[in-house]
């Protein structure tokens, strides 16, 4: 029953209309060479193929047929091997990486786009390919030489897959706790010892090789975070001619069974003696590991937006065609037996609500894209920091409200189903098991907050976050539509950060008191931004193609009214500062 | 994993210090002669053995094995045909009705009690026993003396268990559009053919006969909801002497595969003129199944609650338990690794969420069952008429709001178990999955709040409104606490009916643009009016069990200061109006 068709109009419209693609790549030499508007759009056609015909029609048999487990072997769902032959062959998964070793080197701004049509079509597929570009990054910017030779062609062709090994049984959150050993070996290898959990695609029976990048502690490495390295374990040993050698020490024990992603191997993963190569220093493998966890950061928010798409289409489809009652305006079909529901007033709420989140997300996943590329390819050093410093900034924001926003979007179009929104042949509902991962994994949604308060906003006296509104500001001074309601949310939004500046230093739990109201807050705001900006462009070409330009307006119109209203509670909530969460001892929870 | 322990001291602490059940029972004589305060609390003990010790432990099982059917039959998971045997010689299922057929004739503001328990227990059984108590209180209104003599007492016993048929496939919230018809026979019985899809308990194992209520056409009749008449259709004819004779013409098709409640049976039934009886007047029949309707409406409601006060107990533990960085106060527990994560800021805001939501609705729905029982056997008409205006008010508040408050407290459970809220293993999913049902059976929530907004509001000019907010306004006048918080939410409530009141005549689609969300205003206006009622008395008798009742005015203090602003953004919402929702064309979605 389910059924995905990328939105490419719309796609189109945030790179070329909204973010001029074109224009900023023309002045990034790096992507001047690679990329224009058509090769964008050929790129974003090819992926609309790809991931409709090709991998949306496995998800629903992904889902009930689910991953299974024999002997140390994972088995994935049918028709998956074959799709992913079909998907490597197509070099996606190094669609953004390093042509110096077989990556396409596309703009992140292309690629955000290409990710939410992965993830709508199926999540579990995407995951396989997720973790590999996020591999393949780590390796990139922190691994030797010799490493780089080795792995990063085989990562980007999808004939091998990548992993990221961090949590513990006890070690989630607090990576200070990890136990896995690394000790040093004289030809300059490691062995490493320890058992990993939650490891997505840690086995499975799509590539060739597996490699896994390690969190393990040295020998003599301090306690706590700061005594963490980075290895690069491969599932196979690979030979100096870069064919496969012996079976190396690192085993999947079991998978975990789950509320979602069934497709998708979540692997606990025994490295017993395993060989290892450090990447980037000893000592620093926390770091180097985020260079990963940002991108998987990023690209999990993706996976929130991609679920509300979907789910969008189906209920909108849906919709349309589901005769019940009459509108309250009188008969909208006379000869039918009622009226589709998209008449009435509450089903067209949700499915506005699901579109402009929807959309102000796609706009904002292209919006830090855009940073992101600025950060690696603009020529000004200064250039570069400023937008390393927005994508450092916005990166927990887009993974948070990204997905909060894809839970509440699928719940909605589940909703908008009835009673066949929770069964299980109609789709809906593994769209709101699947997205719900999203909030959990890569650091949870609370985690996320405390990130970007604590660390983004508040370490360093708000700069980086006043950088941000005053970009908002200075659009607000000519724009045509929206500019009192967005004022009025930036001045909230300022007003907010402004107190928790002051207050912060007073009260040592108001950051993780107020965490999550403060990223929601901000989200709609940044959300509230590029809805007005989105706006005046509609509002300006709209005799270009009036039914989309003007739907845009009427969705940006709807985001104002209906939706911006919630940061009114979130401030409230949030002046309220942290008393009340301490009235209770533990004991009394 | 999954365990239930009744929330016995909070559930007493409603019962006797916030509603003087008592007193109440005292002065209503049906209930005087029947319970007092020694019984109910024995009663509620009964019920917390029962449901934490018989029937939890099969709720995971329940989950994984499910419901099959082969061949026309249903074979409930291992354990549940066992459980319902105790279960019915408890006398559960009768636990509030009647006693001239076998009752116990207990009082609806107990009863509400109980069925939280149940719910939070397993939701999948608890359907079974509800769904019966639903067909009894149907036909102990409005069936003749034989269908009562003949039906009741099995019913009660939980011998024989009831079923509620509305849906068809085209006819789902639109109830006139059914087609399943009734021919009159000589005998006067009736004939019943057609389909009903989502039939709860269609076809079970655990009882010797099922009783359908069936809604469906009389040959003559109009068409629309005034053409509908109510039948009772056995599986099994009954013969005079009681015993069972021939099947009746009443199968099970198939089940469906759904998202949760996977150990209830959801059938199609497929009635091939089987043998049926009218239930009170012809053409009347959606009436009549209103009383099953709003009885289960609230026991849906109860849902939410179930699943929230099950899904906190486990996150709460495990919140205490788990240990993940340190609190930023500094270390709490020095020798530990870490601290647990109950004393991170963001996970007590999780939990109280839950917490302050749950209990409140605990407090509403006895308040709704005090109002039931006045409703019944208040000696006054004045009073019972009264009372059964504020119950028709009240009731879609607590079945919608109950259960999207019951969705935001399990999915905020599963939150605080990070990745392993995730794993089937530790429950917590299973609840997000099972209590989202609840949003959607009985009537969407957007019909809930149809059903308050223009029926209950508009339609009287507001009189059941202010009827209640007079109520409020009067506790106001002494409240010792949260005074000032709980009429600015007053005010707000009022102000925007009285908005709404005037501006619904001129607009046609303002009462489904904005029902949901003034829904979740009165919900919140009168959950803040049971929480500073619940302050006030845990305030005079703080010394009587300060632990306990310190809790209480610390979930109050954090239902005012966090969770009571999100009055600001629905206010504001429902304000902006339905011009927002009607600006595309439905082709535009």
């Amino acid at each position: 029953m389910t059924q995905y068709t990328a939105p490419l109009r719309d796609m189109r419209f945030v790179l070329h209309d909204l973010f001029d693609a074109q224009a900023l790549w023309a002045r990034l030499p790096a992507l001047a060479e690679r990329v224009d508007a058509d090769t964008a759009d050929a790129i974003l056609e090819e992926a609309a193929k790809i991931t409709g015909q090709l991998i949306a029609p496995l998800s629903r048999n992904g889902d009930e047929q689910g991953v299974h487990f024999e002997a140390g072997q994972v088995t994935t769902p049918d028709g998956f091997r074959e799709a992913w032959r079909t998907y490597r062959e197509g070099g996606w998964v190094g669609l953004g990486g390093n042509p110096e070793y077989g990556g396409m080197g596309m703009p992140k701004m292309l690629a955000v786009l290409f990710e939410e049509m992965l993830y709508a079509a199926d999540c579990s597929f995407s995951l396989y390919s997720a973790l590999s570009a996020g591999t393949c990054l780590a390796i990139d910017a922190h691994a030797d030489e010799a490493l780089k030779a080795t792995f990063l062609a085989p990562l980007y062709s999808g004939q091998w897959a990548g992993t990221m090994c961090l949590t513990e049984p006890q070690a989630g959150t607090d990576l200070g706790l990890i136990r896995t050993r690394a000790e040093p070996q004289a030809d300059g290898s490691y062995r490493i010892s320890g058992s990993k959990i939650f490891i997505t695609g840690g086995e499975q029976d799509l590539t060739e090789n597996i490699v896994h990048l390690v969190l393990a502690r040295l020998p003599d490495a301090p306690a706590g975070p700061k005594g963490i390295s980075l290895f690069l374990v491969p599932k196979y040993l690979v030979e100096a001619d870069g064919s496969l050698g012996a079976r190396n020490g690192a085993h999947c024990g079991s998978i975990e069974h789950k509320m979602g992603i069934k497709a998708s191997a979540t692997c606990v993963m025994n490295f017993d003696a395993a060989t290892g190569y450090l990447v980037g220093e000893a000592n620093r493998g926390l770091a180097a590991m985020f260079t990963m966890m940002n991108y998987e950061r990023l690209s999990i928010g993706i996976q929130g937006l991609g679920c509300a798409e979907a789910s969008y289409q189906s209920a909108a489809r849906y919709a349309c065609e589901r005769l019940q009652s009459r509108a309250a305006a009188g008969p909208q079909v006379r000869d039918g037996i009622a009226d589709p529901i998209i008449h009435h007033g509450d089903v067209r709420r949700m499915l506005l609500t699901m579109r402009a989140l929807t959309e102000g997300g796609r706009a904002f996943a292209a919006y830090v894209g855009q940073q992101l590329d600025l950060s690696r390819y603009a020529e000004d050093a200064g250039e570069r920091e400023r937008a390393q410093r927005q994508v450092a900034l916005l990166t927990p924001v887009a993974k948070a409200f990204f997905t909060d926003n894809g839970l509440e979007s699928c719940v909605l179009g589940q909703q908008v189903f009835g009673g066949h929104g929770y069964i299980r042949e109609w789709g809906q509902e593994q769209r709101v098991r699947d997205v719900r991962i999203a909030q959990i994994y890569e650091g949870t949604n609370g985690i996320q907050a405390l990130d970007l308060l604590g660390r983004k906003v508040l370490a360093d006296g708000g700069q980086a976050l006043f950088a941000f509104t005053s970009e908002v500001r200075a659009f607000c001074v000519d724009a045509p539509l929206h500019r009192d309601a967005l004022l009025e949310a930036l001045v909230r939004l300022e007003r907010t950060s402004q107190w928790l500046l002051e207050q912060a230093p007073r009260d040592v739990n108001l950051v993780s008191a107020t965490a999550v109201e403060y990223l929601h807050l901000f989200g709609l705001t940044a959300y509230a931004y590029l809805w007005a900006r989105m706006a005046a462009i509609a509002q300006r070409k709209l005799d270009e193609d009036p039914a989309f330009l003007g739907a845009k307006l009427a969705c940006a119109e709807f985001f104002f009214q209906r939706l911006l209203p919630r940061s009114l509670a979130l401030e409230a909530s949030i002046q309220a500062g942290s008393a009340s969460l301490y009235g209770m001892a533990s004991g009394q929870f």
